[in-house]
């Protein structure tokens, strides 16, 4: 989908809610937002700075920018918008082009850009909150979104293995972590979050932060990564053992190796979230370990880390052709042990085709 | 000052609002924030995690985080503090702990928040809009706090020195950004912002993108970095020559050189941001370059790359001492080449304290 088709296509929905126009970007910090936070504008207009605001309706297409970033909005920005540089703040530019019935996202609008907007409005504007009009689109990824996420998936796979080629024991869980985001940003990439790399009783805290514990013979290792490759983001998990890990651990893994199988399986357009992450989930309980499935199967990825749909027993979410979704059961036993596998699929009509290139079968390193 | 003392004078400026109880954290993202979102909970807690929030006043010492932190949260948060993980989400929690007045901060609240919070409120609970409570206590930084600044500071101060050493000319800049992120990495600190390194003519750009344009002799090439160590950021740039750059850009190297030593000169306690941005501003516009200026005279740096208070044309700020603010006058000559100068210093009674190590003169590098 062109630029200026996903324009039109948001220009549609708007006109759905009875809105004359929508706010695209960050009103928390405007003119200073994260990438994150800058999301649904660079989807929107291809921009990829951090300073950018956006209308958009029947009769708008607008970019707003400040003067740090005019030349970049010239050569990056779709040619359907009109290119405005703000003379000084974001808002108060922004303000002078609002007119009839206005939406605005009320999760990226603080209260007090809220306040300092309605200061500057005209009379008879009016400000309307909206949620999440944009993210709803940008859940759907078209052809060129998940060939970008399916290159940043491949480059975290090129990186675990040469990370892992001179083998883990005797490394702390810090230095592979660094090792593996220093090689991601040779390739190219950044990392799309802190890597995870837990080992031993470590890895049963679903988010352990990567300590200087020096990772030992025996030990399974939770390591979950991403890299982002021109905005798109990846993410995987793989938990790989340090020699032979014993009895229980592999009994372990196996059971969370089925369980993320099976959750594959149920992976299609018209699935709910939590029916999707019930399949998976049924085969930890029945094993006796469903207290230690402690997160949901998963969530969309794609210009940021965590976006919709929710796989997750609390998701209303229903699955759509063009989600790209993470997969990603895990088993923490705490105080011992922990095992996490997730790979990034995109859901089709009638199953899902799987991005992440890494074997599954349990894999015993140095 | 310790981190009870902070919470107790956090407390004390509650009480004098009027209010009950503060909501301290991230009210946008909450249990997702950015470091940056995090920097007050961190300020008054000590927790170095990313999903946090607090709850202060007179009788009131509050941190909620959500499972994933809770060890973390035992280990980081002052004593203090009544330590509680949110059952799920940090909204509903939150909402069952407050009493009374309770101020919310607007900046750091999205409206789609303060809604979910309206709903889940007991009767007889009033929300206050406050702004700033907490970053005005930040402003004015403690030893400890300025001795991180300054060890993040020297670290950078390191990397410019090693990233130079092979030369600048024949690498694009986007290596020699990258190099330096790596090296600030590799001594254990992480960039505070995306490193700029603008050569040529794109040195006229002040927030130039590092691109693979190759740095060339004669060309000026300012260098923009700063690292973030234990969560404190430091803040530098310098403008080196690429062998010898002529002229022109040698005399506004120099009257560069004696704005920054002006606007250093004039920093004190008491002096206020659009005065000191003045002092800099009036040498430059005296020498014909006033167009040429086009950013502010410097700002707050510490746990987030741009804090309180701002010193520029249009500031109200009034410096106080341990304010830690960059000074960083530049002139940019479009199509040409650009200087920028900056230190980063602690304001004192009667003067300032420079934290940058890093000679002024003109260096001619290789």
């Amino acid at each position: 989908m062109s630029l200026a088709a996903r324009a039109d296509r948001l220009a549609e929905v708007v006109a759905g809610e009875g809105l004359d126009q929508l706010i695209v970007g960050d009103l928390v910090r405007p003119g200073d937002s994260s990438p994150d936070a800058s999301a649904s504008a660079r989807w929107l207009t291809g921009f990829t700075g951090t300073s950018a605001l956006a209308i958009v309706g029947p009769r708008a297409r607008m970019f707003i920018t400040d003067f740090r970033y005019t030349e970049r909005a010239e050569r990056e920005v779709d040619g359907a918008f009109e290119r405005v540089t703000a003379s000084s703040r974001l808002l108060p530019e922004l303000a002078s082009h609002l007119e009839g019935r206005v939406g605005f996202d009320d999760a990226a609008t603080s209260v007090a850009s809220l306040g300092k907007l309605e200061e500057k409005l005209a009379d008879g504007i009016e400000l309307v909150a909206t949620t999440g009009l944009v993210e709803r689109l940008r859940r759907q990824k078209d052809e060129g979104e998940q060939e970008a996420i399916a290159e940043a998936a491949r480059l975290a796979d090129e990186v675990y293995e040469s990370v892992l080629a001179p083998g883990l024991a005797g490394r702390s869980e810090r230095q592979v972590a660094r090792a593996a985001e220093a090689r991601i940003r040779e390739l190219g990439g950044e990392p799309s979050f802190p890597a995870i790399v837990a080992a031993g009783s470590n890895g049963a805290l679903p988010h352990a932060e990567p300590s200087e514990r020096e990772i030992a013979s025996g030990e399974l290792v939770v390591w979950d990564m991403g890299a982002k490759l021109d905005g798109y983001c990846s993410d995987c998990t793989r938990t790989f053992a340090v020699g032979e890990p014993g009895g229980e651990a592999r009994d372990v893994y196996e059971l969370v190796r089925r369980a993320q199988a099976a959750g594959l399986d149920a992976v299609r357009a018209g699935v709910g979230g939590a029916e999707a992450d019930e399949v998976a989930r049924a085969l930890i309980r029945d094993a006796g370990h469903g207290e230690r499935f402690g997160h949901g199967l998963g969530h969309g990825v794609g210009l940021e880390i965590h976006e919709s749909p929710r796989l997750g027993p609390r998701s209303e979410d229903e699955l759509l052709a063009g989600d790209v979704v993470s997969v990603e059961p895990g088993v923490y036993v705490g105080g011992s042990f922990g095992v996490r596998i997730e790979d990034l699929v995109v859901v089709t009509e009638d199953a899902c085709r799987n991005l992440s290139t890494l074997p599954k079968e349990l894999r015993l390193v140095d």
